[in-house]
This record gives structure tokens, C-alpha cells and sequence, in this order.
């Protein structure tokens, strides 16, 4: 749920809702306890979590290095005190001007997944280190990953041997196991993927040194996940299985992981209705929805934990929804959600585990409304 | 597909992509083929769709009134010249605020769909009209309408002698069949309900004078869709079918089928690589998806006309993705879409129907993107 600082800001400040409200502390903490579970790997923050100014100047002033999916995430790195040897560029699909225009900000590690792309990082970014990402499987993940990133373990060798030969440096691997991804097998079965292309890349004189573990470490919603310390510990036993004594420089990039349970969204009941004398279930409209933030429980697939000012009084199912006239900006339907009775318009509730894919995900003015505002405490 | 104006427009001034180019002559077009194929009723347009200022305006002159989504969109209607008493508050869900702001603004006439909402009107609004939103079955649309607005046609009566009760003006009913509704049948089922209302509202003492049939009117995407007239034709005859010699003052709200064919986005393809040496097919990665406004690509629901620089080469079905480092954003995939075989990086694609619910859908700045330009011309 919020964290104690943030329900004293929304007590003492009361921000107009809806707003997101992340809470640094819990960020410093997330990234002391993610650095400590994998002390032999380099964490890059996924910048497109959420890219709060004060989240990047403390994540850079802590030592955090940065994974950025365009130009402009590249700049809000380096305007937060990162330097270009600390950001990989890490979006597989990038125009050459974009990769042009990292070089020239000094970027020289790029991610890749096909030939095409390794030969537009050739020209306009000569000399710099790729990775190429490999497909995963993706199971356990709640917030599934389709095949739109990387190409078959067996291919990723081919394009790290092309890459060589445009005079890039072949680093190594990269794969995702899929976000909030709550099964630790899954990592041991992506690094023994990995593990392949380094020995099929061996074979082809190439000598790869990196392997990039992506993200996927989970916040906690309404279930319980295992600890970051369980993701450390599962993930040192997978490279030393696969790699034994030769296990090679590690990243990861986590977002999620790292930001989610650090922010809070403050938001309004804007109406409780029925359908019908005898509905059977409530309607509650908030003042905020898909297109305000919400956009991850597309399909019902985050389900965020809700506090409200009536917490305590019977519960039964409800339906949930934003405030659009669309019909599609409903939360949660096909699995009603229980809130109290009592909740009536005007009650404030406090959205938990927003810290991630809530600001940037928000509509530029859908229905007039404006995006979803933040505050950093 | 795109009109001549805007493939001029492209090839003359070749903006930067990705963009939408909304072709002002079209949309009068369509204003005047929906105003002569309804002529016994007001026009409203659904500014949710476009609100683009240019737009706005251009529909202001033309005699248009404005249904409205919030108080930001009133604002927009007024700014572009439109007079309060042509501005309706078409959102069933509304802060009671937002309703006293839209009454300081001059606007008298709101959307309610149960008791609460009509007591916020009452306290906010006092003395305005308000009509009350059933629910249709929304069979036949290809945007389906959840249950989200509207409340059973037998209890729309009583909402509406609730607010006759409470000094407003219980004025009428409304609908809405469904977006990119393709079957005309659907307005005469809807009809046969609101006419329930009257009837059962008439013996409440109420004399209801309006019916809002709202949107539903399409857009031509793949598929040939009936004409406008052809639309007009149905609802007249389902009106004097239901209504006889006592047809109430009706009003449309078109949106989707007042601009969607009048705008067309420019993309550029980013990318176009294969997940294995025998992947059966193809991924072409945009710079524009799902977070970039093609937002209603959601399930494949809307599939868009796409012409390229390389029509008539040989076509191969191919997944369609967008740029963003987000697994979701991918547009067509259960059902490739075909493209020339010979497309590569850097060619440019013309996405057409793309003149509603694009821009506004945009994510403010999803993995750094900017939202969405638009051109008026």
C-alpha cells in the first residue's frame, strides 16, 4: 500500500486529485535492497517506469546507472547527473538518427535483436558495444511479454558475429523474462539460454563479456512476492550453474521493481450508481482510469490495492471505472473489486503500487482531461 | 484511405512523422452529408474525438452544437465560438464541481444516468434540463459499449421524475448504439426503448420533448459501411415507426463519423527484421502504436487502411508493432495485417481513418515519445 510518508502528504497537503505521489525514501530503499541482493551485478534503472526528475537525480546521486528508450529518456538521464558511460540505449527498435544523436551525447552501449538494426548502430554510432537481446518464454509474468522483442537464441550468435565484422564490439546477451515476473525459475531458464549463445558466439571467435538480466522483479499488489533477496540469491545459483567460474559482468534493469511500491495515487469517487433497482453490483466511477494512468489494469492484469476513508465497513463487489465517456475505461469488471458499502461520491481513495507505468502512461487530454500530476516528497 | 488534400500536403511539406493531417474540407463534408441525412435533428459533435481548435471552429461556423465530456472540452467549445445553449454535458459521471463550473459557464443542459447524478445537477446546476442515458445492447458495434453509462430503460423514468422533483427539467432520454455501429437495426431497437421511456415517464406526468440518439455513426476503415443517408433513412423510419405523428426534438452526436475519415497519420517504418531465419512472419515496427495514438488498435478492434510507398510489390501478412519498449505495444498480431514484401526501414506508410480518437488517446510522453502533432490544413 502507500507508504506512512505519503498518506502524512496527502493528510497534511492535500494535492488536487488525481495524483501520483512517490515517496523517495522508498526508492532509496528499493535500489539499497535490490544493489545489496545482486552485489555483482550493475543496476540500470528502467528510465521508462517512471521518469520523475527527482526519481533520476537520486537513482544517478546513489551510483544507479540507466537503461533508456529514446532520445529523449537518454536526456533526462544525463540532465539527472548520469554519465553517457553509465546509459545503455536498450530499445531494439531505434531510428538511425535517434542512435546518430545518443553517439553524439556520448552513449556507446546499444541493444539490438536483428542484423538491420546492428547495421544502423554501425554507422551511426562506429565502434560502440551491442548486446543482443534473446526471446524468452515469458510464463509466470503478469504483465506478459509477446515475441516483440528479441530474435531465437540460436540466431542471436549470427547477429553478434555481423555486428563484429561492421566493427562493433559483440558485449554479449540480453533477455526479459517478462514484467512482474513472480516465478525465480524463470531467470535460471533465460541465463541457460544465454549461457548458448555465449558458447555458439565462441565458437565463432567471438569473446562476448556481458550479460544483461533485463527486469521483471516485481512490485507487490495485492499478493505477496518474494523478496529481492530471493531474486539474488536465485539468480547467483542460476549463473554459477550455467557459467561455473566464468560467470561474466551482469545487468539489471529493473523499473518496476524498483519504483512501484514507491508511489501512491490520491484519487476521488465521482460516483456510486446502480444500473438497475436490483443490480447486483455497484458502479464506482473515480476520477481517474485507463486513460488517467490506469492503462496496466488493460485486461484486469495489475490489480492494485485500494484504500479508502471507509475502510473497516462491509465490503461487497464492485465495478470499477474511470471517468471518460469511454467504454473501454473500465478497471475492473470481469473481476468485480470489493470496497465498502459506505463509500459514497467525494470519498478520496488511495491507489497503492502506482509508482510505475501510471504518469507516463496517462493521455495527453483524453475527454479534456488533464495527465495525471506528480509529486516527488 | 487519405483525401487528395492531405496526400498533397504530405508530399509538398513533408512533416516530420510521426503526425496526423486532418483535412478541414473533409470534415464539412461530412457535417453537411450527416446534417442533410438527418435534417429534423441538431447535430452535436462529440469533441472527445478531435478537439483539434481548427476543427472546432470550422464546426462552430457551420452551425454545430458540441456534446462535451468535461469542463476543459466546454471551454474548447466555447473558445472555438460555439454559444452555451449549443453546449451539452453529455458525461454521466461528473464531479458536482465541474457541473457548477459548466453552469457559471452558461451550459443548461446535462447527461444523468441515475438519482445521485441528477442531485448533483439539482444542488450545481439548478433549473437546467437534463436527459437520462439508457443502456442499449450495443450488439453489431466494433467498439462495444461495456454497461458502463446508462441505467435500464424501466428505471429512466424514475431518475427523470427524481429530477423533475428537484426543480430540474426532465427534458428526455438518450442513447448510445454502440461506436462504428455497421447495423441499422440497432437505432430501431434503441428507439423502441427511449419510446418505453416516454410512455412510462408520460404516466409519471412527465412530458419528455427529447431524444438524444447520440453517436454510433461510422467510420469507413477496411470495410465499406452503410452511407450516411442510409443512416438517416433507418432512424427516420424508426422514429415515425415508434413515435408516430408525435416525434419528439432529436439530437446526434457524431464524432467518430463526423472526422474519423477526415484525417490520416504519416508514420515512418522503424524497423522490419525477422524473430529467426524461418520465422513464417515479418515484424514491421512503426513509429507510432498503441501509446502513441492508435490506442484503439486494443484487441485488434479498429483496423485501419494503411497505404505505402511500396503498394502494388508483392504483399506478405506481417505483425505491425509500435516503438515503445512495452510488450502491449503491438497492433496487429492475431490477424497480420498484409504488407509489400518490399518494405524496409525508413519508408514512410499513410495510416488512414485516423481523424478521431487518436490524438487525444496519446500518452503524454510513454518512453520519452512526445504525443501525437496534428495538422489542420
Amino acid at each position: 500500500m502507500a507508504t506512512q510518508r505519503i498518506l502524512d502528504y496527502i493528510a497534511d497537503r492535500r494535492p488536487q486529485t488525481p495524483c501520483l505521489v512517490i515517496d523517495l525514501e522508498a526508492v532509496r530503499a528499493s535500489f539499497e535492497a535490490l544493489s545489496s541482493a545482486l552485489p555483482d551485478s550493475a543496476v540500470y534503472y528502467a528510465v521508462k517506469a517512471n521518469p520523475d526528475p527527482a526519481v533520476l537525480s537520486l537513482l544517478a546521486s546513489l551510483g544507479s546507472s540507466f537503461d533508456t528508450a529514446s532520445v529523449a529518456e537518454i536526456e533526462m538521464a544525463l540532465a539527472a547527473g548520469a554519465t553517457p558511460n553509465r546509459i545503455s540505449f536498450g530499445n531494439t527498435i531505434k531510428k538511425e538518427r535517434d542512435v546518430a544523436r545518443a553517439y553524439e551525447l556520448g552513449i556507446r552501449l546499444f541493444a539490438v535483436d536483428c542484423e538491420d538494426e546492428a547495421q544502423k548502430v554501425a554507422r551511426a554510432a562506429p565502434g560502440s558495444a551491442v548486446f543482443c537481446r534473446i526471446l524468452t518464454d515469458g510464463e509466470g509474468a503478469e504483465w506478459p511479454l509477446s515475441r516483440k522483442f528479441g530474435c531465437v537464441p540460436a540466431m542471436a550468435s549470427e547477429v553478434l558475429a555481423r555486428a563484429a565484422s561492421l566493427g562493433l564490439e559483440a558485449a554479449g546477451v540480453s533477455f526479459h523474462v517478462g514484467s512482474q515476473q513472480t516465478d525465480l525459475g524463470s531467470w535460471d531458464r533465460a541465463i541457460a539460454d544465454a549461457k548458448g549463445v555465449f558458447d555458439r558466439a565462441s565458437a565463432l571467435g567471438l569473446d562476448l563479456r556481458l550479460l544483461n538480466m533485463g527486469g521483471g522483479f516485481p512490485a507487490r499488489y495485492l499478493m505477496d512476492v518474494p523478496s529481492a533477496q530471493a531474486y539474488g540469491e536465485a539468480i547467483s545459483e542460476a549463473l554459477r550453474r550455467h557459467f561455473g567460474n566464468r560467470v561474466p559482468e551482469t545487468i539489471v534493469e529493473p523499473g518496476r521493481g524498483m519504483v512501484g511500491n514507491a508511489g501512491a495515487i490520491l484519487a476521488e469517487v465521482v460516483l456510486v450508481s446502480r444500473k438497475s433497482p436490483d443490480d447486483p453490483f455497484r458502479w464506482v466511477y473515480l476520477d481517474i482510469g485507463k486513460f488517467g494512468g490506469l492503462a496496466e489494469t488493460m485486461d484486469e492484469a495489475i490489480r492494485y490495492p485500494i484504500s479508502t476513508v471507509r475502510d473497516g465497513d462491509p465490503c461487497e463487489p464492485c465495478i470499477l471505472a474511470g471517468p471518460t465517456c469511454d467504454s473501454a475505461d473500465v478497471l475492473y469488471e470481469k473481476q468485480p473489486y470489493p470496497l465498502p458499502l459506505t463509500l459514497k461520491t467525494g470519498d478520496q481513495v488511495v491507489i497503492g503500487g502506482t509508482g510505475a507505468y501510471t504518469t507516463t502512461y496517462s493521455a495527453v487530454a483524453f475527454n479534456g482531461f488533464e495527465p495525471l500530476r506528480s509529486h516527488a516528497i
